[in-house]
């Protein structure tokens, strides 16, 4: 009963069933099921049941199911193994031309046009006529799910360009390939970064990108559903950076679970503000002959976070995008600071107008503040551009820079401003 | 040896290097281009380039421009204009179905399946065999760029299946449609939430997918290359309401609009810091007699702002995936609240240990300091979750509440929170 219910239902619905399951009820249902389904269900499961799975499997029934597999697909899940029992997987692969196709993706870098590449597509030798490329897409189509374009190639499998099956279809059987292709294609190389060639896709409206090595030979091929599962995966991977959640998990997990992912992040933060409780007690007597100057710890605190993030966030979106920035770093830099000159002499006069005339403070208590105000808005911007901009450099993903981490240094940096301004103005 | 030089390049590429010209240029080099090409670009353009662009021509040269765009990019133009404007341009195009099919998707919302779909696409009878459908797909091949699947329906046009190209190329010429369509396929209704196509779309590893009328009827069809560019300017938007920039600015605008798009929630942070400041001025006297409290502001401030994004992220991200929540308001709301009890006792207990012992202070300030930390990541906790339901309730973008207005807010909470434990605790 079960496996007439379900082998009617599409594989991404019975592999979102199968994540609520415990994984003995998994497997059960796996075992049911026809090898070619069970394979298309394992590829669509999260990545925490995927590994409970395959713990439980013998490298046989695994290697029978990603004999069903493409070879991108098939990768996928072997990485997520240890060495020794992937190299038992492949060994008890039984097609040649498949387990050589695994053992060339799995050299890439995962997050590389490499490692989004599969191995089965179309391609065509240019001299070929309308026929003889049917045929070939006749005997591979059991292979290749998905066809989208047929990629050209000369005798020694240089990429030339592309037809589609439209022009197939619509072109007379005795025409010449290389009369009907495209020859102006956009190609990625292997090391290509993922993210990279997501934007490249979207900026041509590509459903699939053909993929070159060093000497432009067609290695591969990348498809448009993988790219989407990728833009999900990075942007939820920089949404967590920038709020503090150090790892991958749904509000579904388990309450330890959440609360473990969250507490580093707070740590830090409370280590922070701990640390700054530190520069406070430095100026206390300071403080305690200008109480007042207490009341506005939070103002400054809060602008410098809140500057901070906005900067960082505008450099994390260029970065992103892969856009080149149209300016030279020089003129990047005079912009930075002209834009935080704006904002910080706009909020330095207005803080400075409300603590000197609304609230009645002595004018010299209120142009501290409004001081402060600005060189806080100041320095928040250079940390805010510069952080995401050095974090890049060194590999690590820049929409930290718009985290707890940032905002933790933004905020005892305003404090030491704050201070450092006050004991100077009213000579504490 | 513009237009020589041009004409070969990618559309895209062109509207990038058009994008930084000004208006007049701009236009001079889409006149010296032809229609077509100038379409393909006009469609490529950033929407300021384009709002200049057409702001600039005459009704008719827009018309004889749109009347070779697919109808989801026309009506992406028209709806740039005003009614009046708009109307004209459309009494200039003379193919009479091309503008029924632009005044049809003029009614559907930007933002949903209606407004996302266009009207280009090849549909089959399931009486027909291949070669009719071959026919059809040669009569509409000028019309539709890139087929994907073909979409079957019966006499009276309700949705039946999908038959693939490849499918067509490998059958037999009198096989019937309807031996070999795929009957079970995902359509989306018109009404239905852009982000909510693009889920269902990377869920299925969809390149297109069908829109239907309340009737199942097939009125239109969305294709990937769309929806990679919804997903790109939502994460945008996600991004920038996050962080508190009001308006959708890039690095390359002017330090003026940038400014602009970032003083709004900056005042709004300041106007709180200034709030704070009378909260904080209304516990003066207490201050004063236990100055050390004030070294401690920044610590509860900025934990509270990173317990409320943490939370409000993860309502967020739960939200735009449109994953249904797995258990019941009430259990969510056990949950929350345990894990704000587990991240408050944790983070309490350590910052009593630190001011206690490594800081020195007298216990009951350490127990004050705990608490009043333990108080404000429950409350915090609470803030963020539940704020983006509620702005999502009310239709407002959610992920605002990961920004400066739950910063703010939880700032002056946080405050009121301490200084209140403070005065039960040690009895100022
Ligand atoms: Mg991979
Ligand atoms: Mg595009
Ligand atoms: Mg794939
Ligand atoms: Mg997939
Ligand atoms: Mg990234
Ligand atoms: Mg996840
Ligand atoms: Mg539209
Ligand atoms: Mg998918
Ligand atoms: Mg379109
Ligand atoms: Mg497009
Ligand atoms: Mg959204
Ligand atoms: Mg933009
Ligand atoms: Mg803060």
């Amino acid at each position: 009963f079960i496996q007439e219910s379900l082998e009617g239902a599409n594989v991404a619905d019975i592999a979102a069933i199968l994540d609520e399951l415990n994984m003995e009820e998994a497997l059960y249902v796996l075992r049911l099921l026809s090898a070619e389904i069970a394979a298309d269900i394992l590829i669509e499961l999260e990545e925490d049941s995927l590994l409970r799975v395959i713990r439980e499997m013998e490298p046989s029934e695994l290697a029978a199911f990603i004999e069903h597999m493409d070879s991108d697909d098939a990768v996928d899940i072997l990485i997520l193994m240890s060495f020794k029992e992937r190299e038992e997987v492949i060994s008890y692969l039984t097609e040649k031309e498949k387990s050589a196709n695994i053992l060339d993706l799995l050299r890439y870098d995962e997050d590389s046009a490499g490692g989004l590449m599969a191995k089965e597509f179309i391609k065509a030798n240019q001299n070929w006529n309308v026929v003889q490329t049917i045929e070939e897409i006749r005997r591979q189509a059991e292979r290749v799910e998905k066809i989208f374009s047929i990629y050209v190639v000369d005798n020694k499998q240089h990429l030339l360009g592309r037809v589609s099956l439209k022009k197939i279809i619509l072109a007379a059987s005795d025409t010449k390939i290389m009369d009907i292709y495209e020859p102006d294609i956009v190609s990625v190389p292997t090391h290509a970064d993922g993210e990279e060639v997501a934007e490249i896709m979207r900026k041509y409206d590509l459903e699939s990108i053909p993929v070159v090595n060093a000497k432009n030979r067609l290695v591969g091929r990348i498809t448009v559903d993988d790219v989407l599962d990728l833009i999900r995966e990075q942007s939820e991977e920089d949404i967590q950076a920038m709020t503090g959640i150090s790892a991958d998990v749904e509000e579904s997990d388990s309450i330890f679970k959440i609360s473990k992912a969250r507490l580093p992040w707070l740590l830090i933060g409370v280590i922070g503000g701990l640390m700054g409780a530190q520069i406070i007690g430095f100026f206390e007597e300071g403080l305690s002959k200008y109480i007042a100057l207490a009341s506005f710890i939070p103002l400054v605190a809060a602008t410098g976070g809140n500057v901070g993030i906005q900067s960082s966030s505008l450099v994390v979106q260029t970065l992103a995008s892969k856009s080149v920035f149209d300016d030279t770093p020089w003129q990047r830099f005079i912009k930075g600071v002209s834009i935080a000159l704006v904002n910080g002499v706009v909020l330095g006069i207005f803080v400075f107008l409300v603590v000197h005339f609304v609230y009645g403070f002595e004018s010299i208590f209120g142009v501290t503040v409004g001081l402060a105000m600005f060189c806080v808005v100041l320095l928040a911007s250079f940390m805010g551009t510069v952080t995401p901009l050095v974090l890049d450099k060194f590999g690590i993903n820049p929409a930290i820079a718009s985290g707890p981490f940032i905002t933790t240094a933004n905020d005892l940096l305003g404090l030491a401003v704050y201070f450092g301004v006050a004991m100077a103005l009213l000579k504490l």
